[in-house]
């Protein structure tokens, strides 16, 4: 369900990407890019059982990673580490933090994290920026959904590679996960643990099919996107003093309204 | 009442410490430091009124800045500005890296923004990377205290440069402010506007005095930290792959339990 949208590619690699494959990466050097994290979970996208209060719907920090292919912050269909657990269900980042560390220690799989800002709300933007290695080219990471029993959104393994060069823009609508740690039905569930613990699952409006699925809409085809991420390549002649800037808009909700 | 704390420094150097004036650092490179921060917001230490629910005490998102000292992001008994007001009082950042980016466009003063994930109880750790230059040697950052109206634990343009060298490892003790915007009384009062706005004030046990107020301990002289931070200068045989760890702690609880 995940929908690559490359906004500037070089021609004829297009086919060529997001696939987890960081071996055929013979770019120079390092790259860096800006991440723009986009919520777009709005009580009109999302009606049903939209959070209002204590905690309104809001996004938790985002935790993310620049790796190889030996490395895995979470997969669909694959168990949640720890680490993962406890970020999904009280965005508590520290255990995560600790296991990336670990795998850049042991197996020298990490070239580095990153992380971004909370955002109070449903619909805002949050942004950082992250550094790429030829050989860690792939991106990874988490954002809580808040309130939720251990729902997120996330990248896995997004290589921003494309043979000898680094990816200029691009563009991911995302959709909620399901961490298999908590069951949790609906956005203000009280916690229950998963025993045994389940896999991480996309959740969609089809399922978990049980119209107590707080994202349950039988009658749509796909859900929207309830978030979305961009990241920019920085240019040399940007980077240096006030290197980490590029134009961000004067409001988020500026933003949010024309696209939604 | 912040109480420096230098815990590895140059013999001589250390009367001349943070005074917030970066015109004397010929230290040629940059400088990479880890940032880790503690929160000490425990119920043992601070009995009164502690949050246990809808929000349970916590800590946002650590947003930071390194920078000259033509730019502030926040000062004692100066008004604070609308992006740290959104951030005192609802933790949303946006506003608050828009105007860091904005000086660093405008009049250069800043060299990079950072930030750190959320801490989802009182007492936990927290911990990013942060990047200094010679003619941006300052660090400020601010965390929110979860719930409150509108307070916060920061540090206000630390130099972490001495002369010609910067700082092997520095740590602080932090204690609560008020962004002077909200005229909440108490962790969970409801929100309502300062018309018109304070200044940025020190919460103390005996200001506010009150006894409504959440900090209002009058038995007490002075009190505990609520929260910690330390820098730590990040080696040139640390930097490359891998680079951006130094050993966390197996768990933040252990070095919690061992300080409070």
């Amino acid at each position: 369900k995940v929908i690559w949208t490359v906004l500037v590619t070089v021609l004829g690699f297009a086919s060529s990407l997001p696939v987890g494959d960081d071996s055929l990466c013979t770019a120079e050097e390092l790259a860096k890019y800006k991440i723009i994290f986009t919520g777009k979970w709005s009580q009109i996208a999302f009606p049903k059982q939209y959070p209002l209060y204590r905690p309104p719907a809001q996004w938790s920090s985002l935790l993310g990673v620049t790796h190889s292919s030996d490395y895995s912050m979470w997969k669909k269909n694959e168990y949640a580490s720890n680490g993962v657990r406890d970020f999904a269900e009280k965005g508590e980042a520290w255990a995560l933090m600790k296991e990336i560390e670990e795998a850049g220690e042991k197996i020298q799989s990490v070239h580095g994290i990153f992380s971004a800002p909370a955002i109070s709300s449903g619909t805002g933007q949050t942004s950082t920026e992250l550094e790429a290695h030829p050989r860690h080219p792939l991106v990874s990471f988490v954002v809580r959904i808040v309130p939720s029993p251990d729902w997120f959104v996330g990248i896995d393994s997004l290589n921003l590679c494309e043979g000898d060069h680094w990816m200029e823009e691009v563009s991911v609508d995302l959709f909620p996960y399901d961490a298999g740690t908590d069951s949790g039905f609906t956005f203000s569930s009280p916690n229950f643990a998963t025993i045994p613990q389940d896999t991480v699952t996309e959740i969609t409006c089809s399922s978990p099919s049980h119209p107590a699925n707080s994202f349950y809409y039988p009658k749509l085809k796909i859900l929207p996107p309830i978030a979305q991420v961009t990241m920019v390549k920085i240019k040399k002649s940007q980077l240096g003093l006030s290197a980490p800037f590029i134009n961000l808009p004067a409001k988020s909700n500026e933003i949010i309204d024309s696209v939604s």
